[in-house]
């Protein structure tokens, strides 16, 4: 007998129909004689309907009533598919994060899990009930709702699952694993059957929407074995996201090539190249709370250097002002320039760690194929180039294949 | 400064215009320095939108689900109001009945309030709060959602008028008052500026939409002052309920008529009368849960009666298959009959107290119209007969007229 934690996003729980088969599915485990805990989103469209009459009422919404109303559309699928279990024959009870006691931080529509009460649940689980819970949402101390934010149903999954000690969380998603590649991009790209958490990390934030970013660093600190599948398909084993030191199997060199084309790049020219000079340039950015993805400072000569960094593209005039109007006069810099049709290609897997000539061996890949690379940024475990934004899908498609990321591991 | 709970329905905040001018509203209030909590239901239509969905899922949704889920109705229009207030400029918080804590029993879909903490929202109010309430729900000990039932919110506004001790609680709805009569039978009916608790109880339960008879009971034991306004009408002072104790002013005879076609008579005929008998019909009836309304035996001869009731047109089949194959053989009765196509009239008023000829006045009234008369049942503030369906609207008109409610009090 296992404990299972498995989360449905909102495309799995958007109509009736579809809870009703999300319920098959729960009770198909239930039934192996496994303990699990099902945590649901709000169904599709819904969430998105309270924030718009929300708006009809306060342009800017107010964060703590946002929660409040917002918090709804859990509150709804829980009970829906509580009902299509029992509806099965199966015990069901749920609960929204309130009720859990999902404790957070005060910080409405982005908070923080800071405790789970898990003795209720378990109690349910031990009388035989499938315990249904509210994604998404928490409750601070004063008992005022607040959510996690975008895609926070994930975090509550793995939360939970370290919390009771799951043997296993499952992530039900519209695909039915984790890819080498967006296979709108490349038709030929595969599913991992395995991922490790740091390769999960890069590809998540670099672009792949499979998993939200804090749920993966939340299931890396607590040691959860978080398994991504599709609530689509009856079989298929996903996609098992391992800690590196547990696996045992010959590790893929690459895993994948991410991509991301919201960005925007910066580059603050002709700088006196002293210390603290990044300090200057980048304190105005941070404190007008803009998030910075990629920087690069090369070598300078003549005791000047330029330093070039991305942003989101939403971000891009906000920065690019500061930078003019702020920065440089005050630094002293010789220019100021900036280009929004960039795309960031990054090349990801742990394997390069041992291997040498995977970055050689990118650039090359680009080079045959006239692909110039804007900005170069590297980790241990991947290689991010920055290249014109028309180029990215055939980036993409020919490192897909130098790799061979097409042939079965 | 004056403490006033208000109490908006589904109607009134239908749509997010109308929560904007029901927050106008509720604004003025507080602008004059008294202090508000307002009790909102959920926005029209969607607490049967949340039921279609739950019965999507199981035909007969479990009660504690259904809760949870139906709600959220009003969870949604709080935040949506504390919004509007907010936007107006002034200080507003919303709170479900779980946060308020109102406790109730676990009765789900019907449960009855059994205590309020008003420790939170009096701390808000002295900070200038105004305080928005989810109507219609509560929390069992347990900490599980509850639902009061339809019309529950009137009974929430009225708990918490009597655990803050308010000045007043202002039930605003559709229709600016309570009225002799049904409008829209009698065009000449007037609204009342006085009803007494005991008239209005009666009124309620004869079928007048106004308020929800529970609050009622509720507002009389608590001794709250209860004034049913229109949301849609800026002026007008609608229909305050007084106390009979209260009142010193010259008390109409007559306040209203009321009436009701949604039940069905039953007679069990020549039934031994002797003791126990009319426990024996009605106990197998209220065993299955019918709800009896008017219950008629008059005086047997040759030790035989008939006795005769009216239950809700919904139970009528359970209730005549009762009868027929149960009660009848057992206590050898020689026939049962029933009839659905009835209505009762009644002709409520606490000046009857001290008034004879009521009772022969409406028996002459109707009598000249040719209305035969099926059943009569009377207390002290009234008098209900039954008579055929068809002659209802015609019963009515004629005892408006022939008590003068049509003239200004």
């Amino acid at each position: 007998m296992a404990l299972i934690v498995q989360k449905y996003g909102g495309t799995s729980v958007g109509t009736t129909e579809r809870i009703k088969n999300v319920a098959r599915r729960v009770a198909k485990w239930h039934a192996r004689g496994d303990q699990i805990v099902v945590v649901v989103s709000a169904m599709a469209g819904e969430t998105n309907r309270l924030i718009g009459l929300a708006k009809e009422v306060q342009a800017h919404p107010d964060s703590r009533e946002l929660d409040q109303m917002v918090s709804t559309g859990e509150q709804v699928s829980i009970g829906l598919l509580a009902m299509a279990l029992m509806d099965l024959g199966h015990k069901a009870r749920s609960y929204t994060g309130s009720q859990v006691r999902i404790l957070t931080d005060n910080a409405y529509t982005k908070a923080r899990i800071l405790g789970i009460d898990e003795n209720r649940i378990r109690r349910d689980l031990d009388e035989g009930y499938i315990v249904v819970v509210a994604g998404f949402q928490g409750v601070d101390e004063c008992g005022n709702i607040t959510t996690l934010g975008r895609g926070g149903s994930d975090t509550t999954g793995v939360a939970l699952a370290a919390a009771l000690k799951a043997d296993e969380c499952q992530i039900y998603t519209d695909v039915d694993g984790v890819y080498t590649t967006d296979p709108r991009i490349v038709p030929e790209a595969r599913r991992l059957k395995t991922i490790t958490f740091e390769e999960m990390l890069e590809m998540a934030s670099l672009g792949s929407k499979v998993l939200q970013i804090r749920s993966v660093e939340f299931a890396g600190k607590y040691k959860v074995k978080l398994r991504v599948l599709s609530s689509f398909e009856e079989e298929g084993e996903g996609t098992l996201i391992t800690f590196e030191e547990d696996t045992d199997m010959e590790q893929a060199i690459i895993s994948g090539i991410a991509f991301n084309r919201d960005e925007a790049k910066l580059t603050v020219q002709g700088v006196p190249d002293r210390p603290g000079i990044a300090y200057q340039i980048l304190g105005p950015i941070a404190d007008a709370n803009i998030d910075v993805d990629m920087i690069v400072q090369n070598v300078g000569h003549d005791g000047m250097t330029d330093l070039s960094f991305t942003v989101h593209r939403n971000d891009f005039q906000k920065a690019m002002g500061i930078l003019k109007n702020q920065v440089a006069p005050h630094i002293g810099a010789r220019d100021v320039t900036g280009d929004a049709n960039i795309a960031k290609v990054s090349v990801v897997g742990v394997g390069m760690r041992s291997h040498v000539g995977i970055a050689s061996q990118t650039f090359r890949t680009l080079a045959e194929e006239g692909i110039n690379i804007q900005m170069i940024s590297t980790s241990e475990i991947k290689i991010s180039v920055v290249v014109e934004d028309k180029y990215m899908e055939l980036a993409v498609r020919v490192l897909h294949k130098a790799f061979e990321l097409d042939q079965a591991a």
